[in-house]
């Protein structure tokens, strides 16, 4: 079945529905196989999207009919206007990187690998294994599975030096995925109406979870080796924050990999202030030129609360990731997972852990870590070529994006809407800021769809900066 | 395996361990099989918790060994009192409704039903089959899969009367289990320091829920034929609340279904009041001897928020429930699940789907109905002969639970610690209050495993009313 088609017939019968009597009768399933040259299954697939939104109704052995619609009068939802009052914290839209596109878009805007960057062979098999055994329906400890535990534990524990105790499996809470992990400890370490101080620019969905929280967020300026400990000295002092949340390796989205002796001093500022350091090491797979060091197993004192996911890198279907936090601050995201979510499907977890102890796990790790080498110089080529106004200030030694500055002045939501019709989708940087943007910026995503059309999309970009208007 | 055995070997090697030096050896598994009569697989399995638990570790090719406890100091974790403050909305620990138990105790206090009552074969297949599809890989939209929503707006769309407007799919959005559902909906109808009501007693998630919200509970009697309008009115005038929760069909704890005309009743309530019900459904699968009937189904102003549970009837595994909301109410949920955790794994919504569209399906909960009827039939028997002491208000039509008055005095913690040295767990009725309780009460699981056990149970129950002390 092929994707695009089927949007393309979807949306050419749209178009006949919007003028066609409700009850009136669709083509047949061969008649659409033979207008629009697909296959069966593609207009099937077509019908049943139709189907799902309501449009259309099937009845079996007679056809397919445009929906004769039971609404009997608009309703007016008015009222809920004022039940509902205005918003503490507006949570805004999902962002472009969520955004899906078709195939004949060059999409560099995604927030995920492509599916040919996935171990898919060990998901299949780790899925089908664990539908065959209690997992499929047993309800798991709300904390996870203890191995799965026990499995986080150890990839902290294994890079913890000498000296300083390694985190136990207790420690671990398993999360369904690690959005859930940052909303809880928003919630439960910082709490509504206090501060937050955050990287900026950094993870847009760090930015929506801390609003949902209504935590105050400060930004401090992240710069390409990381934040200035000074300038988070000073945030600490002037707001009193007793959280700092910032990613340590390849952030999101500049790629930033902070230098060793910058955790120390991190460290150091963070414990002065008596404060919790929440690393989120969302890109601990996406190493390319170096090796990710979590902060983490630096601190046995309870200061760094960790955030590890394997969504990203095992599969988006697979949603698990765990928090580990130790003292009083485990048992408050214990008790806000517990008030949230109860427990983690015990089935997801099982198959995290079957393919992450497979050795074809680790084969797979390396030949990801290639490819998105591979990828990441052929995108950075390709600008270099193609799109010379574009200032590439870090090439990232891991993670999936590049972080693009274009000249001053550049209205980046134009630009993301010219270069959208001619066939490019891009991510305006805006939504990395916590407040204003201190540039015009877009985000890069190099693990996306199609690398071969790389250049092509490049090209687009540098037109799209030298012709459009506004700049 | 044996669950039961693996436990007695894991307590047993538990004590040697807290006796033995680090680095001790310990006895070969074939050793442990013949001292604990026991499988190989029952002893690794033993192993493997310890193991998980850190306290042993093995060496291949060499033997298993307490582990060597790297910890070279107790860490003070007392500087995290001043980060996190006081909580504003203490949560408490879990229910007891989530506590796991042997299989050598009478178990009447979970909150889920057993697994011979689950569609195993149904289950296992669906999960097989997702995992060879598309779903195994790919990010689903946020608002879940368009035929998942279809389903979910279809069956409440089946019981809609004519003249209302039924449910669009996308008026459902598809949740990771009704707990999020629930912290959802009181995070964004309801708010930090905004009044709440709630049937009171009433299920001791959505109490958790509202808590972690910070939402201010206000408690609204319930009875056994659900709540009086004029207390509802007169809760909803002094307190300015917006928004009650209840259970209209099958409530946690009490086993009570309002009378068809309270709908009307509560829904004219509501609506003058220009307020929303959470209307939570959590029971639909479980009708024993009476349909359970939506009040949602005659709502099309946007006054109901009704929310379905599949994780109940399908599996814990499958944590798949949808809420079903229109208007700004929509919008303010989504925007809060997508800060919250983007999507739900397609995997889970496949599998579902895939379940609940069997013809299988269907049968399953018809034979359902009638194991349900016979254990609640055979509790109840059980306890009018061995527990005379024990009032039970409502013989419920559905649900999993009887909701069982003690005599007035009774100490119910004591009770159920004396039950439990018994072999008899139970559950405080306590926890389903969000104020002090109106009297001993506690709440019995017809559900559970064992209905054999059921008469055993009652006799344990009453044996501990006539004797203990304190009453």
């Amino acid at each position: 079945m092929n994707d695009s088609s089927s949007s393309r017939i979807e949306a050419g019968l749209r178009n006949w529905i919007a003028t066609a009597a409700p009850g009136a009768r669709l083509p047949s399933t061969r008649e659409l196989v033979a207008r629009h040259q697909a296959s069966p299954v593609t207009v099937q697939h077509a019908l049943r999207m139709l189907t799902a939104r309501g449009l259309i109704e099937s009845r079996p052995g007679v056809g397919t009919f445009v929906r004769a619609v039971r609404t009997v009068r608009t309703a007016d939802y008015g009222w809920q206007t004022a039940a509902l009052r205005s918003f503490p914290a507006r949570v805004d839209s999902l962002s472009t990187a969520l955004r899906s596109a078709s195939n004949d878009v060059i999409a560099l805007h995604a927030g995920y690998p492509d599916r040919e960057l996935l171990p898919e062979r060990l998901v299949r098999s780790a899925l089908a294994r664990a539908a065959r055994t209690d997992a499929a329906l047993a309800r798991p400890p709300a904390a996870g599975l203890p191995e799965l535990q026990t499995w986080f534990a150890n990839e902290l524990g294994a890079v913890t030096p000498a000296g300083i105790t390694p985190p136990t499996p207790s420690d671990a809470i398993v999360l369904p995925g690690s959005q859930s992990g940052l909303s809880s400890v928003f919630r439960a370490l910082v709490g509504v109406g206090q501060p937050l101080l955050m990287e900026s620019p950094t993870y847009w969905g760090a930015i929506l979870a801390a609003r949902q929280a209504g935590a105050l967020v400060v930004p401090v300026p992240g710069g390409p080796a990381g934040p200035d400990p000074g300038q988070l000295e000073r945030a600490f002092r002037e707001t009193a924050a007793r959280v700092f949340y910032a990613q340590p390796n390849y952030a999101n989205p500049t790629g930033a990999q902070w230098p060793t002796a910058l955790h120390e001093q991190v460290l150091q500022v963070v414990r002065e202030h008596g404060a919790f350091l929440v690393e989120d090491d969302w890109a601990h797979d996406f190493g390319i030129t170096s090796a990710p060091t979590p902060v983490a197993a630096h601190d046995d004192a309870g200061h760094v609360v960790y955030l590890r996911s394997l969504t990203k890198s095992v599969s988006p279907a697979i949603r698990v990731a765990a928090v580990i936090a130790r003292g009083p601050a485990r048992e408050r995201l214990l008790a806000d997972r517990g008030a949230e979510s109860m427990y983690v499907s015990g089935l997801l977890q099982a198959a995290a852990l079957d393919v992450v102890t497979q050795p074809a796990w680790h084969s797979h790790l390396r030949g990801l870590r290639q490819q998105l080498g591979t990828r990441r110089d052929l995108l950075v080529a390709a600008l270099r070529e193609h799109a010379p106004q574009a200032e590439l200030g870090v090439v990232p030694a891991g993670g999936l994006n590049l972080w693009v500055r274009l000249p001053d002045g550049t209205d980046v939501h134009q630009l993301a809407y010219d270069c959208e019709k001619a066939g490019l989708i891009i991510a305006p940087g805006t939504e990395w800021f916590p407040a204003e943007p201190t540039g015009s910026f877009v985000r890069l995503n190099y693990a996306g769809p199609s690398p071969a059309a790389f250049p092509a999309g490049a090209r687009l970009l540098g037109r799209a900066l030298a012709n459009g208007p506004g700049r």
